[in-house]
């Protein structure tokens, strides 16, 4: 199996080393950039590097466009008229709707496109932070419909589960509201609350304001294409998190140390499910 | 040098293990609970253990209070009294203006009380997570003042800069604005995220998630103590939050990719300032 992995950053990095050791996928790097292609092979992480899109589409059974959220809609249509029929493209976006959508109805016979979206990855960029266990016990959520066929679904979900991670189906659009709140909110926040903190106070932080503020360090071109490609759901989580600030500025100001037992017993319990 | 420790939860056992590695110091260990001391005499948390707060105070060189924010004002003024002179009292509490401003005139004649406050800490609870390098290179701030003199801060932070920690001197109020920063608000935040997060969503949280909201799994009693004790600057931290937020909701709302950038970017550059 040949797969076509567009954009050999992090995630298109970890999922080059993790496929090549199967042994049995080959895989095709696509970057615009010759260095980091000859830097991937150097790594391991591809077998042979492409800088032209459509020449390693037409080589390919599975293409994989690990690029910002906001590019891989028009390099999916740039790519599959050069692709044989029976090719399967597909992507690991953090938003569906708006990558999907576009699709529909845009795309050559034969040639299929699964919506993809890995929940792995880290603040880290770039091939140097590659990782082949990346996806192993992780979730990939699937959106499969107007683009795809059954047997195009089977291939993507054998691909990812042939890399440890296991396989779930929705549409883009409930994938893009579950991760509003799952991924996008907890983004913006975390850049909002280091975005608030003093320099002066920055050797005051421990442990606690460092973690919930790790993933703003993440890539900021990358999280903008995110945040503003699913701008509905995330307005409205955002609407759901004021409200509940605006309760515990309320129960706080007021001195009443019940109510704020009863919220910060409730974000422990929800918290829990998560483990 | 005879230490006597009240509550050996993970601060007052992290203490006791790493004061008894020095083989200098007697750890005394006070707590209203028989099961916890001897628990923590097995584990060699602590070299004896008293149910009666004024008894082991009466013994010791240093009594370290390791209860909960709102309980420790109210213990040295009980332990206090049966403190011989030249005894030196101090604390281990997330705040510092409310424990130690009633203290002021209060205590008895060659009793000195030192406020303090080890940025270091855990989510978890209780002995079982107990770590004697949990200070090793974390910052200690202490709050000398009027119930304080110069001989008892050097004792405090000589005790402290013998676990392995960095001493910072600050006044209660300066430590109860930063931190109120730095560590009150990200844990009322934290809360806040785990607390709208729907429950059928919760296997679609990674990383980034469970990073954010970690700290939601502390001990909401402890916490109430905290957010109650330092009210004024968590009021003033949060709303400054809010209007980060509102400025993010609003450059969301308006599809302001190049103003989204600069927020997330000025949340990238404060980040890295806490590394």
């Amino acid at each position: 199996v040949k797969v076509a992995v567009v954009g050999v950053g992090l995630i298109g990095g970890s999922v080059g080393l993790a496929a090549r050791r199967s042994g049995t996928m080959r895989i095709l790097g696509v970057d615009r950039s010759p260095s980091e292609l000859s830097r991937a092979r150097e790594r391991g992480v591809i077998d042979a590097g492409y800088s032209d899109l459509r020449e390693a589409a037409g080589l390919a059974d599975i293409v994989l466009f690990c690029t910002p959220v906001d590019a891989i809609a028009g390099q999916v249509l740039a790519a599959a008229p050069a692709c044989r029929p029976g090719t399967v493209l597909t992507d690991v976006g953090s938003v569906k709707a708006s990558v999907v959508r576009p699709l529909a109805g845009r795309l050559p016979g034969g040639v299929a496109f699964v919506g993809g979206h890995p929940l792995a990855g880290s603040e880290k960029q770039g091939l140097d932070y590659a990782d082949p266990e990346l996806f192993r016990k992780r979730l990939v959520v699937l959106t499969p419909g107007e683009t795809s066929t059954d047997n195009a679904l089977a291939q993507v979900r054998e691909f990812w589960e042939s890399l440890g991670a296991q396989v779930r189906c929705m549409t883009p659009e409930a994938h893009d509201q579950a991760l509003a709140i799952t991924s996008h909110l907890p983004h913006l926040v975390a850049s909002a609350l280091a975005g608030v903190l003093p320099p002066e106070f920055a050797d005051l932080t421990a442990g606690g304001f460092r973690d919930t503020t790790r993933i703003a360090e993440a890539d900021p071109d990358l999280w903008c294409a995110i945040l503003d490609g699913n701008r509905g759901d995330l307005l409205k989580a955002l609407e759901g998190l004021l409200a509940r600030l605006a309760q515990f500025r309320d129960v706080v100001a007021a001195g009443d140390r019940q109510a704020l037992r009863e919220l910060l017993l409730a974000g422990r319990e929800r918290r829990r499910l998560t483990r």
